[in-house]
């Protein structure tokens, strides 16, 4: 194969864009000077554009799950209890933080590829009044099933004084977020997915409440204390040394989407979602989420009768093109294309018409073209599905 | 001034090699893809090199002070008491860290600017012989002393069944360290400082001992539990996301010092200290650490009879170059050059001539071109101090 070429189509890291590229190619600077605070503060309207937040958006040196575990550690007081939604593997890593560290953890399951039920969640609620917190995963990466996370919200204050906390790891900055409207208490998110970032940048921001249950909270924390960063960003500084190379990508990450505007840049991932899933199931391949929960970032599929491990095997070996398999239980039977971030209808167009090539080789039945010409449809009729 | 023309000789972050700005410029591959196994599998035996130890050393997403705590929160038992070195502000900070999670915590203090005394840990210790871990900073980044950490280990091994855990974050990769034969049980160190790499990686080893200890350490730990990053790393892995960018840099960065080779390394180190030493002492200022504890990666000293912090800016404003003032209550009185990593006796010529125009406009008393000269016969004669 041609050397090197790889076309990187898992949900997260995506693709970085040239200019973030050379943007991370700047000279080091050093963290305690006035460019290094130049540069965090033109970072900051841009984030909290994105979060849909008047708060500020902490940046931490840390991959998504130090983000997950911040959440826990700084608003979870020793004693209280919490729910936890599992609709899959990034949940059941919410639930994991919280019982390594001892906290009485109530589980939320569903079936993977279905969302959070919110009758299910209100008997929770009704069950135990007293939760502290009720964590929720906004895009489930591992199913590509986008939670309801406003109307869930909405739920919990109904019916509760706890905070909603909520991992948008693989999704923010691909899709519509309002933090301070939809009455978020924390939201997290990381650099490697729709922020076409290399890993190793963690974001974060929280609420008046929250922030008033992590002043009153004596758990423990030191690096991940939420706190130290809200205190340093303020002054457009760190706590710690911060991951320069890093910053000055998120800086031009942020002067791109100024560019796209952030409308756009949510249509777009609609646009590449209706396109993937008109595609799939053009092809005979099985959606795993259904079309009102499903991602704008990111489609999980089944492939009935072939095996997903040779879909995507081909896929690299013949095109250099790199989708993920599912994950946990469902590692040898789902598949799933990442779509968010630096990926556009081009690229769409081109990972389904070398899916189709796969998939006849490999003896799966369907028309041959019709996947591609679902995606053609679906880009041409601009019939985005909101 | 010449635009953007940035000399960056603070104690970190070092400037960067082109070659490693070029190896982070690399397309983004799958963290779970075998590019990144091998990736990872490249990077480890110079990094066991440089630690010197058989042992594993694990890659984290994080800054220099997610290792500190990482040292901390893994093996400090729940009742356990330890010992903190303080000789400056990351003893501090080890001293912080552990006052955090209420772990009873005695502090050897030294005067900033000496090493940790022997003698008073001796006592320590024998006053409190059920301690668990002593912390000693390596080089302390606030003083620039250098701790006697083989032999601090040695009297703690002799004296009791402490574990010695070493923050080696601004010395590391530039002075000479044998984790396994000096007996150390955590050694943590960062990306920025003689690693020449942007902030971001926080890089752990530990001995069987400390294994031991974490296995049957009931304190919670979740991002932070180096056993997570251990197994995953045997298997060429990691538990998170990694910053791939920045291993993209670590891998050349091995192959920088493979091709110095580590002894040349350590030699340069010293040959830049001796050659800032003598050229300070010959410019009349007055040097914060004595000779048989001063660091080869960073000098810290003072200015008699003149404002520090107008040396410091004339230094950026005129030439570009910027050094750090001092940390904590000498944050006014003590200016720190930072000769690490990407740093040549070239540099230091440049630094030392810059700063006698510097002192000449301040009004201090030198003999003119002494400073230059010092340091010419420091490169010259070679009589490296070790």
């Amino acid at each position: 194969m041609l050397q090197n070429q790889t076309i990187l189509r898992i949900p997260g890291p995506t693709p970085i864009p040239p200019s973030v590229q050379r943007a991370m190619q700047q000279p080091m600077i050093g963290h305690r000077d006035p460019e290094t605070a130049e540069l965090l503060k033109s970072i900051q309207p841009g984030m909290q554009q994105i979060f849909g937040t008047k708060q500020v958006v902490s940046v931490v040196a840390g991959s998504g799950t130090s983000g997950l575990e911040a959440a826990v550690v700084n608003t979870v007081a020793p004693g209280d209890k919490v729910i936890v939604c599992v609709t899959g593997a990034f949940g059941e890593r919410f639930a994991a933080i919280c019982k390594s560290y001892q906290i009485e953890t109530i589980i939320l399951e569903e079936v993977w590829g279905e969302p959070v039920n919110p009758k299910k969640l209100e008997q929770l609620l009704h069950e135990n009044p007293d939760s502290a917190a009720v964590f929720i995963t906004y895009c489930e990466t591992s199913t590509s099933v986008l939670n309801p996370i406003a109307e869930l919200s909405e739920l919990i204050h109904s019916q509760s004084n706890a905070l909603v906390i909520v991992d948008g790891v693989s999704c923010i900055g691909g899709v519509e977020l309002e933090m301070d409207q939809w009455k978020l208490d924390v939201v997290v998110t990381g650099s490697q997915k729709a922020f076409m970032l290399p890993g190793g940048l963690m974001f974060v921001a929280f609420s008046d409440d929250a922030r008033q249950k992590m002043n009153a909270n004596p758990r423990p924390r030191f690096y991940l204390d939420l706190l130290k960063y809200e205190k340093a960003a303020q002054e457009f500084s760190t706590p710690f040394t911060p991951a320069t190379s890093l910053l000055y990508g998120l800086q031009e990450v942020m002067q791109l989407m100024k560019e796209e505007t952030l409308e756009s840049v949510f249509k777009r991932h609609l646009q590449l979602r209706d396109m993937t899933r008109a595609a799939l199931r053009a092809l005979n391949l099985e959606l795993l989420a259904g079309d009102a929960f499903a991602s704008p970032t990111v489609t999980a599929f089944l492939t009935p009768g072939i095996e997903a491990k040779q879909v995507r095997k081909q896929l690299s070996e013949r095109f250099g093109i790199r989708i993920a398999g599912g994950q946990g239980h469902q590692k040898d039977t789902v598949l799933r294309i990442g779509h968010m971030g630096y990926c556009s209808a081009t690229d769409v167009l081109l990972i389904i018409s070398a899916l189709e090539v796969v998939l006849t080789d490999l003896g799966h039945v369907f028309e041959a073209g019709q996947g591609t010409v679902a995606a053609q449809k679906a880009l041409i009729g601009g019939n985005v599905h909101v």
